[in-house]
């Protein structure tokens, strides 16, 4: 299938178009790279149109299990869902998240539902070009919501939050104490925090737990995104679907606001700038280590290093100027002896 | 002070000019690069000796009391203790850790011990460097432990485990519940998890924490570098001093088989290396967006990205270009027409 069919079937809804176009997105080779970058071309301007939600939790606290039934119930109102996973640790541990759809057997199976598990890829920045992707091809593809699903690990939060236009942190409900545990760097890109689970014995323990973060979030300072009212804490249950509408009521309500007051776009100009800066600086790094000079010395040097003949600062210096010259010195006084 | 003399003072062992050495390598001017630079290569025969020590904890658990009865008893004991701290979030939340050294007043003020906060500075990158430099500088002045002590946010922890040869976690009685609060990449990297406050009404719940804590080590895979028995969990108290001779011995056993084996070795070596590739990437985005031609461009493509006129992997296309030239073909097989 070349480019132009492949665009057409993808803008047409293709859910088979949309896996195909992930995957020539996610290669590495040259010519799959050329053609992806065809790809997005084409798909760019019918994509934007999406609500890009950011997920988050702690493990153990039903996440599958609640974006199974929050897709579910969005599906049920006539929406596309697509849910796409990032986790920067699948390379190191083996494993991936989303991987095993059958944690999402009824949303994988429905004909509105495009789940994608993240792509394998050691290094963060990697994963996500191919996530920045796979939602703009999502939404190419027509889908309504695209969820974006991470881990609660390292810097990936940030990073799922850099590409979507809002970000929910899913919690367990639990003792006061733990308030503390929750990184303060997640709070603070959080917009709701829905603690899950309140169903059951458990339902007064989410509900306390529920006012435990509202009040800490009401601590927060406020950001400029910040719809009045929020960020805001609720409480659900993926098992019993209580508190489910409620949530996607309030993610509407702010999306529309920063819709409305003109704050998505200035986000969304801001994230296509920082995705440039990224691309750029990932591809100087790349052609840096594949430059001849480079990789003809840089083993040398590492042995000096090893070794602590030489200072890492200066082997740095030195594989900086095969690549690029000598460096010229900034205040020029003693520019012309070195020359 | 011409930087022989500093050097000098530095090797002797002076406080003062520990700190101005220190104060040299945290400057961005060039003409205090160079002189950095200069002393770095001086220092760096007589560094390599201390034991260094990354310190992380999540906040309440009373890192600075610890450091203070901890260091105490080193000095005490007849080594030079010196405590650097590395925060990267101190240039955005305007706050600086450790920056109140009256938080560690009996070790401040001791003539064998030298207290420093984190250096300013808006990116981790920077901070790193800046952080690896001064404990270089502290082993060159004769300080025995070097202790780099960071805030539990982001990846902190993995910055300081990298320039560290063991990682104590230090953390606070709680219900078993909260295990799973800690993140999983602290947990990959601890050497040693101190439960401290085992002391008073504490003392019983600071126990079962250690036991939980001791118990999902086991369940971690074994490293390159565990020696037997390792990583383990204890209690102290820097209340009482409890406990804190056990942390010292448990340190020292680990950290000398790991020179005994052979492996410290071989970490630092990998250390080394990965600083030269950290210093040579920061150098090249550095020139990249100091270069006239990209300078110039590069708000118009901003401006186009932001407006959806061109796509961000373009843009970075045509920057890379700029700077480097055009991209020669991987493959060679279209490379005649295009030359």
């Amino acid at each position: 299938m070349d480019v132009d069919e492949l665009a057409e079937r993808l803008i047409a809804g293709e859910r088979r178009a949309l896996a195909r176009a992930i995957t020539l997105a996610e290669s590495t080779r040259s010519d799959h790279r050329a053609a992806a970058r065809a790809l997005m071309a084409r798909a760019a301007p019918h994509a934007g149109r999406a609500r890009r939600i950011g997920l988050s939790g702690t493990p153990g606290v039903g996440k599958s299990t609640f974006i199974e039934a929050f897709g579910m119930m969005l599906v049920e109102q006539g929406l596309k869902v697509a849910v796409l996973a990032v986790d920067p640790t699948s390379a190191r541990s083996g494993g991936s998240i989303l991987g095993d759809k059958t944690r999402m057997d009824r949303l994988s199976r429905s004909p509105s539902a495009f789940i994608r598990p993240s792509p394998a890829g050691r290094e963060l920045g990697g994963v996500a070009r191919r996530t920045r992707e796979a939602i703009l091809l999502a939404e190419a593809a027509g889908f309504d919501v695209v969820i974006v699903e991470t881990v609660g690990v390292g810097q990936s939060e940030t990073v799922v939050a850099e590409m979507t236009d809002l970000f929910v942190l899913l919690l367990a409900p639990a003792g006061g104490d733990e308030l503390q545990g929750v990184k303060r760097g997640i709070m603070e890109i959080a917009d709701l925090v829905v603690v899950n689970k309140a169903d059951g014995p458990l339902r007064e323990v989410a509900s306390r737990t529920r006012a435990d973060y509202a009040g800490a979030l009401r601590l927060m300072r406020a950001r400029e995104g910040d719809a009045p009212g929020f960020p805001k804490a609720l409480t659900a249950s993926a098992l019993t679907g209580d508190g489910l509408g409620t949530v996607w009521d309030e993610i509407r309500a702010l999306d529309d606001w920063r819709r409305d007051s003109g704050w998505l776009d200035r986000r969304r100009a801001g994230q296509a700038v920082r995705w440039m800066r990224s691309a750029l600086e990932h591809g100087l790094i790349e052609r840096l280590y594949a430059d001849p000079a480079v990789a003809a010395r840089i083993g040398a040097l590492e042995s000096a290093v090893t070794a602590g003949r030489v200072v890492p600062e200066d082997a740095a210096d030195e594989l900086l100027a095969l690549f690029l010259g000598p460096v010229t010195p900034e205040d020029g006084s003693d520019g012309v002896e070195q020359g």
